[in-house]
């Protein structure tokens, strides 16, 4: 967690477009905490006649799916904050270069989510810290 | 939302019928009022050898993943309709042509979902409608 | 259900590879009493300029997925059992091979799933039973 899945067009990212997203998104985790480690970014290329928004072929949609595990707002203002960074993290990627641009989050439990055969440890933890600090799974 | 996932064997569907199998859905859901952008499909060609149904090699499955995130059925019945219609849906792209075929629908959180940086309106709202009108994402 | 995606570096897994542990997974639930052919297991390969974990590039991460619906772990000490079971089953396939591993397990609602155009039957039901005995959906 985060799982980011990013479906678009052939050609739409080159690999330093794509790596210069997966760097903003993990800056974003990281500055709340969470080790970079955490954060996985899956880049899928779909060609228009596999990929249709409204019954039409799309060759200008990006559709990214977000998996929040770790971390999940809870109260209308958190989760509105979450959505408007997320909506802004990902508009020079998208919107701002010709890219319609759809996002969901799914939030998922904790407790069914392993690492290496470690259960990660509880938000804002001794353990958690440590993982940040080391960038890898250690047991605690 | 929605969007489907079709996983399908290579060659199962040719280009016209992936639009044809994705007006269905985009129709489906128009006719509840939902904006005809909201509705994604994604195709996916999975080979024999990666797509495994019981532990063997499948070469006549299809499988579907549904994000349902504008609407949510509530009560029992209404769950019950929704599954019997898309399963009606399907049947002619898949069962019918021989295809075995398995769905589920993942509801997730309407307040973690953005179109274009814009949280799309309330459900059956004087914007929702005008976003079906307008088929595309306008401040309101 | 379940459903296991499997993202995995191109050339990770051989298609002997992949049956083994699509054959795993399957016994896995089916010694829990469910039908072989609920179990679906989906290899994707990305390569690693699509691929970051901590916004690197990965040639040596697997990153699982997978759905349960027809079973959902309800206290602590059964989910703990659950991801406890399938981490080490996955082991052998990831961690002892050198390829780092995450997964998570998101359960999704009973009463939206349909095979071939049938809800499945309640777990543990007569009719679930049957399910398992034939190894395909047969009306109820």
């Amino acid at each position: 967690m985060p799982l980011w899945h990013v479906y678009h067009p052939p050609g739409a990212y080159s690999p330093v477009q794509k790596k210069q997203l997966a760097d903003d998104i993990t800056e974003f985790y990281a500055r709340i905490g969470l080790p970079r480690f955490y954060v996985m970014a899956l880049f899928h290329e779909v060609e228009a006649s596999s990929f249709y928004v409204g019954g039409e072929p799309a060759q200008n949609a990006v559709r990214i799916v977000i998996e929040h595990i770790a971390r999940h707002a809870t109260d209308p203002a958190a989760r509105r904050r979450t959505r408007e960074a997320l909506a802004a993290l990902v508009a020079p990627h998208t919107t701002e270069r010709g890219l319609y641009c759809e996002f969901h989050i799914d939030e998922t439990a904790q407790d069914l989510w392993m690492m290496d055969g470690i259960a990660p440890p509880p938000a804002r933890s001794e353990a958690e810290q440590r993982w940040a600090r080391e960038n890898r799974p250690v047991p605690y």
